[in-house]
């Protein structure tokens, strides 16, 4: 059986399945980060890896700088969906001999802008021959443990914000949006978040994962998802690469927090586009309604 | 400028040039791990990444169990190489939409059996369509201060020893070495090494980078370095993949070494092959001696 079609969900999840696991494991595989550390510690530490590949992240046209700012702003985002700040990456480098080295230098140059943009150093890497050009990071973090936020904690009722507009990425913001770190730290300074995840894949085909993890259904009110100019919410819904923060918080925990945001944050959305339902809701069971890597 | 014929070294060397740094890194860029902590914690963390790509690191017909072996053993070499233990992992999978479901199984299954033999945990990672398949690999471990191995503490007069046979991985060896971790962390219990890492792209090449990162030079009796059967000294020393452990240590502090490996490890070599001079050995400015990814 070929990948194509196969279904990337399905595919990570066969792969994975059973994986041994310890008593430092907090959170494995299928959260934006995975979570290590003794329970009761007061920090725990974030592990993230993610790579770009030419062709499929980036064309090959791309701005090389912005290519490298992508490559660490896209893992950087999944630090942001727990909480946590970050504080060490690896950058492994793929590329072929035909490769220019004045490109793969300005791409270096935008991993070390984000690095310093967002106060995280790179202290290793790999780099290997390869077909196409890629990029993969990984990222060490760090995070409270009472401010850290997963996939799993969403329960009925909760009511459901994005941050930002969603839709129309691929236009350009794919490759220069600003992770959400500061706005995940201050929600999670200031309210008790219940459940958060980055919108990478587009929010039609992460929110029901974070349902799905949560053991919810969902309900959207189609005509409130923030759109970027020109998007219509079927690309909202589709299109993927948003870089935006989902997250639920319940109705109690939620009081004040769109006056306070608006506040803080005056250039940047904040909306609620729903709340999580008992199990089974309608649009969980839509198909394809958001980005598959391999489909 | 192409990167063919650039040369890795100096590629590396110029991309991660001036990287930041912070008071808890121990050691960056430029070694087997980064090494991460404060400077008189107990413990440091080890952090490693590293990848393989098919078509380079392993031909489309080889055991896809054995790929998966390797990409996990390959980034184990580099924790024995510090003198660490490992802890968890994270596993990117790039892919074709046309790639065998069933094969990445296999490699998935390699993986998993790796982390099983060396006690270290999979705890997430990421999937992506490619080009060609590749696999990267980040490892985190731990180290007691007091054990950590750099490249960089070799002096004039150390001796130098290799485990294991070299040459001639390519017939096969190379997709199912054993990491030399268990001897790696018996040498650091029972002996005071002064420098080590793991032999990934030929002695030729790796010994210059210790001598190097060490400030010092070498003298090898090339008739003395351990050969797979069948190899030539030339093929020793420039064939790469070896995943043995080169290290040095000082006269004083190796008296009895040879000696007790020989109990300990009755079926591994330990051969000393030379010592560590003054600056600037003949040897060391021959030029390519081992493996360059982009030549």
């Amino acid at each position: 059986m070929k990948l194509a079609g196969y279904g990337e969900d399905r595919l990570v999840s066969e792969l994975t399945r059973a994986l041994a696991t310890d008593e430092n494991v907090r959170v494995g595989v299928g959260d934006d980060c995975a979570v290590i550390g003794p329970r009761s510690a007061k920090m725990w530490q974030l592990l993230k890896t993610d790579c770009l590949v030419e062709g499929v992240h980036f064309s090959p046209d791309a701005d090389p700088k912005k290519i490298g700012w992508k490559a660490m702003a896209r893992a950087l985002s999944d630090l942001a969906a727990m909480g946590g700040l970050p504080r060490y990456a690896l950058v492994t480098i793929g590329a072929p001999p035909s490769e220019n080295v004045s490109r793969l230098k300005a791409i270096y140059a935008g991993l070390k802008l984000a690095a310093r943009r967002f106060d995280l150093r790179i202290v290793g890497g790999e780099t290997s021959r390869a077909p196409a050009l890629f990029l993969a990071v990984t990222l060490t973090g760090e995070v409270e443990r009472a401010r850290c936020v997963t996939r799993s904690g969403g329960r009925a009722g909760d009511l459901l914000y994005v941050t930002g507009k969603l839709g129309g990425s691929i236009r350009g913001r794919h490759l220069d949006f600003t992770p959400r770190l500061a706005e995940a730290r201050w929600l999670t300074e200031n309210f008790r978040l219940r459940a958060m995840m980055d919108l990478s894949d587009g929010l039609g085909a992460d929110l029901p994962r974070l349902a799905r993890a949560s053991g919810v259904g969902f309900e959207i009110f189609e005509n409130k998802i923030p759109r970027h100019r020109g998007c219509t919410v079927r690309d909202a819904i589709r299109d993927g690469e948003d870089y935006e923060l989902l997250f639920s918080i319940s109705p109690r925990d939620g009081v004040g927090l769109e006056s306070r945001w608006q506040k803080k944050f005056p250039k940047l959305d904040l909306t609620r586009i729903g709340k999580l339902t008992n199990r089974k809701s309608k649009i969980e069971n839509r198909k394809s309604n958001g980005f598959d890597h391999f489909a």
